[in-house]
């Protein structure tokens, strides 16, 4: 076996792509089924000269990356469900302040604490609107390690080149499961660098003065430039500032710099769909069973397909209108009462057409489930 | 004037209204534009022999209500914002554990620290998914004093009916601006009292059973009977389990309890409908602006209506779908960049005859502004 | 309580049906569970000098009742699903000789002795195809004790009236469930009496020639007129024939004096169908969950309404036509695994908008499992 | 002429086919027009050193090969309508217990007995539909005698293979007329023997717990392990249950087993459908009149095509769906008043293009009759 295959947890997955997307610094407080993700980082951080630090709790992890992301370090933390409702504030201030930093949120049963040891996908809602004010978020996933890891290098790229929190949405199933994971070569996915002002030391640098491509270059905080940080509405210094027409620029600028680059940001994977008149949207370990009927009803001549999403938020509803124009049923499979189902409502022509495929009893969907509730609506009954 | 009639703040109403509702205790941390509150029930309570405390955080505050709600107490906190994104953990354990509290937000401009004086209705979808994991809850919001006493009574006589929390989401203006009161006689409301287990002291109490009408006797914690309470799934001893069965049964009875009352906790004010083709929907400060355009209009003979909702969650699609039925155009007035927006486009028959009108500059939505907006979407250009 | 109120089972409300209509012969072999239509008949016809016989099988049953009836007497038998099975060729005899008689089916589960004793609706097309050979039929059935009496002498009237077998196909839970019933005035309900030649003695009586209004009167065999009775294609005068011409016009015969008296003999009620956007239609004592789950919804002002079928065969498609033309979802209510669906999406302008809520596990499907089954259909997922 | 180039009757091309499969065992009791089948086996059978027994009735007929057939031999009985509906009861023992045997129906005109002696497709719903409760069922048929052989070898092998009983539903122009046939060499087609439970002598054996592949293996009764056999809803040891959740995986079994295999088990040919916008769909021996009018009109340049069904049940609903896609008028030619036309219509986009052709007076359907009929539809009158 060549040492770039590996046979792993999701959560080794997603920590080995977040070393090999260049990741610095590290805090975080464990929690089930997050916990590997830290084991495999306190290990493979300090042995690479970088930093891992466990804090004293969920939300002081939240705030220690900040920091450091300001310090100019790609970081890191890595949570689940309560862990991930108690740093709901914080994030919100890296959105209002535009600091680059990934979140792991492994879903597993909730609310509150819920059922730590299995999984759920119950927290699709909380990553879009968790922390309060209007704003928006990326969040992405996968239902493989090959696309944890990938998906963790992009959470890492958009974070910098957007200047934003990404989350990645994992589930319990996919973290624990172990299987085959080829990881790439260095150099053979692309990586984004943190981008640096050109500004020089004592030349006025604005932390929140976009260039003309929209992108907002950085300083190391503590380097050669003071600035201000703040989670108030604040003008191109960083000052807080209450005037209404700088309020709303913001405010537009933090939603479209994300909702206005959906498509650049939208990954996603289709099967079959070319000629599909039923459509299976879904995501995480619950597209596994997805893509498993889909191919069983396919060998049986059924035009049945799959449009697998790896970025949930922004919503890639581009994609989805595209990919079920033709389709007389949507079913969206997920484990929950059906969070993305009104996402996709939203973004098809006939919203009728879409129903929900689920289980929320903190087990994974499987073939069969999804199998049923096809048969119910198609009208053949239980 | 009358005794019972009074010049208040929108935000000593909701308070003067927690004391009509039978409030026992209070614990918060102060943060504008919620302060007020905590200043009225700081003399209210202790005046009528009832308890308040000023807690050391949000976090706190949150947990307070909760250990003093299972006592037997009618329980409140108020925050703003950033409190609201703290209490999101503790607010889950509540809805898992099913304990009766209110927990009032008045709205601020947002994210993060944003702007701490002046108005949003940014905090709408977090009221629903801010805690992680499926689950439903209650919010109500008013657009004047006498319904934000009335909406706050409410507010705890659902809690107490449905053995969950329920949010009064409010925003700076409502809390803010005076305006005439009138504080109903005793007894002229209806309220809601604990509904306590008839189980005697030395049998088994079981703190999960419901009754036959669905609801769930209580038992004062500490008082005669031992039993558990958790944030886990449990049964209905109250204790840890993670038999799918039992977790399905159990979220499916947190959501339906919810969803399924949706028409009883549905509150709303209809205006100028009958005839209506152009149908605004609002709440909150928003919909006082909304009102006038539509009384200005109607003078001159058009044919437009008002829908104000007191009932954001569970989202009243049946009130919404039956009142836009006959309407070309349906536009949702709001403070925000379309939160509320999204949930009509899914109850309505028609989505695309759905539009926003709105603002997000932290400053009041007027009725100039609103026209202006309809004359854009009236097709009669800007 | 008036001596025409009766507190009695299904199976007793059929057998007094039967005597209000004048049933003077029953032959039959007892099985599960119809037998206590033949033991309160076992008391009432003798203490009415009327027949009861008890016959060897279920063969030698059916073959009793044609005799009996080709002599002048009103008929009738009861079984079950195997019993039913058995009877089927003699069934057919009496479709082309045209014998005027009433087989009850009490339907259990099935196939094969399958579940005696509990509850199944798994022999609606049997009872449409079980014996062979091109042919229509007519069978009626009842969700509640009052039309259980109605249906049973409308079957004896139906039979009487066009000359052929007519099925009530009741099933276990209609049959074993005690209940209120009205025992009607005598004279309160219309009867059909046999339809006799006035053809005198020694003229010649062709058995087959019809009327000018379709209707062939019978003479009772053993008295004055002598003729030949088959299940050959015949003529006119009862003697087998293979002229293709003769057996056309017979065949055609035999199909359209139950086809094209659909509207006549088509027995329904409606509930709240006048703006239901949602019609289930059912019949038999699933049709009494689903009148409960119509009952609950709309009093949370769902537009849902039931149409309730007590004719069976011929389909009445008609009657379906017009009361789902409106409707965005049909759902049938059966405890099959679909097979009155089958007529329903034949009949409706739109078959995608037609879907099957059912059960088949012998257990009485309930107002909770058509409600889950709404709701996945509903695209609200489990 | 090659000894294995025969010139027979169709009744004799299947005792033929049914020697190929390995009969071991026929039970019948003669009627027309299925006698030869009888007759050919009555020599063949013994000759082979296996079994033939006339038995006293139809009845008894079904039930021995029942019995031998769970004893592990290769069974078959061949009747005609009256035949066929007395053997419903015991069939739906076969389909309960899961017994692998053939029978053979040569459709003659009924209902009743009808016209003996000449030809019909009338049986056909009966086939599906004939014995009481829920069921799937298999169905095969042909034009021809080559097809007559084919089908009645694939009989045995989809007995055997899904344990089920299987249905040779031919016609008496089929039956009686004589044409080449040409058997097959030994091995030339694949024979399914019976599947054989490895389990050994005093380990316990369970009769109906499947292997991973769904099937069941049997062992023959009498010999090492003692099981129990029974019509009664039963769970793997073959005990009777009324459970609702073994009553219902058996159901579901048994329906699952046939209908899930609908694609294996399709057989049907295709003439000229690449490009044809009128698609004739046909079986048995109106497919020779149908396949005739094809090719007449094809050589006039029509485009029109013909779907030729040897598999009726499970109806091969998708191969119907795919050959009717792009038509704009399906014609169902069959010597009935429409029953395949049902299936037909339930199975296509849109209903209303399908059309029936037919003639039920007990006379093959001509050429001439086609055309005739196809004029009218085709909009230019009779």
């Amino acid at each position: 076996m060549s040492k770039n295959v590996k046979f792993v947890q999701g959560n080794e997955a997603c920590a080995l792509g977040a070393m090999y997307a260049g990741l610095d610094f590290y805090a975080g407080y464990p929690i089930t089924p997050s916990t590997e993700i830290a084991e495999t980082l306190a290990v493979q951080l300090p042995a690479a000269g970088k930093k891992f630090i466990q804090m004293e709790d969920e939300i002081s992890s939240m705030c220690a990356i900040i920091g450091a992301s300001l310090t100019g370090k790609k970081v890191m933390t890595a949570t689940s469900g309560p862990g991930f409702s108690l740093k709901q504030e914080a994030l919100g201030y890296a959105v209002m302040a535009e600091i680059p930093c990934v979140i792991v949120n492994v879903q597993r049963g909730g609310p509150s604490t819920g059922n730590p040891t299995h999984v759920s996908q119950g927290d699709v809602n909380q990553a879009r609107w968790g922390c309060h004010g209007d704003h928006s978020i990326v969040a992405l996933t996968a239902s493989n390690h090959q696309d944890v890891f990938r998906m963790t290098v992009e959470a890492f790229n958009i974070a910098e080149t957007y200047r934003t929190p990404v989350i990645l949405l994992f589930d319990e199933v996919v973290g624990h499961m172990r299987e085959k994971l080829l990881v790439p070569e260095e150099g053979e996915m692309p990586l984004v660098a943190r981008l640096r002002t050109g500004v020089k030391e004592g030349v006025n640098y604005h932390p929140y003065l976009p260039r003309e491509d929209g992108r907002l270059p950085m300083s190391d905080f503590g380097d050669v430039h003071r600035y201000n940080v703040t989670g108030l509405f604040h003008d191109m210094w960083g000052f807080p500032t209450d005037k209404p027409e700088v309020v709303r620029e913001l405010l537009r600028h933090l939603v479209d710099k994300i909702e206005n680059n959906a498509h650049k940001v939208a990954h996603y994977k289709t099967y079959f769909l070319d000629d599909a008149k039923t459509v299976l949207i879904s995501y995480g370990s619950s597209a596994r069973s997805a893509l498993a009927i889909v191919e069983t009803k396919r060998q049986r001549g059924e035009r049945i397909g799959l449009l697998e999403l790896n970025t949930i938020w922004p919503f890639p509803a581009h994609i989805v209108k595209k990919h079920t124009k033709k389709a007389d049923l949507v079913g969206v499979v997920e484990m929950n009462t059906g969070q993305l189902t009104q996402a996709v409502k939203l973004a098809v022509n006939k919203p009728n057409k879409v129903h929900l495929i689920n289980r929320y009893d903190c087990q994974l969907i499987t073939e069969e489930d999804i199998k049923r509730t096809l048969k119910v609506l198609q009208g053949r009954g239980v």
